[in-house]
């Protein structure tokens, strides 16, 4: 029950689209990621997926439209929406999902994290 | 799904110990609360809950020792442990926690919230 301090946490790792679990309560994960170019389109069809930029200007794209999220900002992606989140200059998120969400959701690439570590 | 923007919202109210609802996924809430003064000391029996600091120190006293929190960091504090959050000055938190999740937990007392407003 110790208290995590976000910026040493991201001070422990340095790739990009691999998020490290930092948190993790009532079955849900908080974690923390470093962006850097674009993603891969994708979709979660049984998870809310929130993302509260702490550093950066972080663009999300989805199929209708897109909305930029800045530092003190968050977005919540519901179930089912196709979006792509894309990080022009590094950006640093921490997510709010449940504990079984896949980064790249519906789709399998290269950088689908399958097994995440916890810091 | 338009994005949040905390400051924002944090400028909307400024009773203390009122939660407000700025989001919601996976039937967790996202809720802005401006703490100041010694709360009651309670635990939730089935709910664990996030505290994140966005502004102020967070004095989080547990009945074995007390942690301080400050901005950019979090403690989870797991279902059934007593707490009591504290705030010398004004602190402005970011919890997660379920829906479900009553401000006071086994308490009743006159900071009980039982019907939270979303902002």
């Amino acid at each position: 029950m110790d208290k995590v301090n976000l910026a040493q946490k991201l001070a422990l790792f340095s790739e990009h689209w691999s998020p490290k679990v930092v948190g993790e309560l009532n079955g849900q994960h908080v974690r923390l990621a470093r962006l850097h170019g674009p993603f891969v389109w994708h979709q979660h069809d049984a998870e809310d997926e929130l993302f509260l930029v702490l550093h950066g200007q972080l663009r999300m794209e989805l199929r209708e439209r897109t909305v930029d999220v800045g530092p003190g900002e968050f977005i919540i992606i519901p179930r089912g929406v196709e979006h792509r989140p894309v990080a022009e200059e590094e950006v640093h998120v921490l997510l709010f999902e449940p504990a079984t969400t896949l980064n790249t959701g519906n789709v399998r690439e290269e950088r689908t994290a399958e097994h995440l570590q916890q810091l």
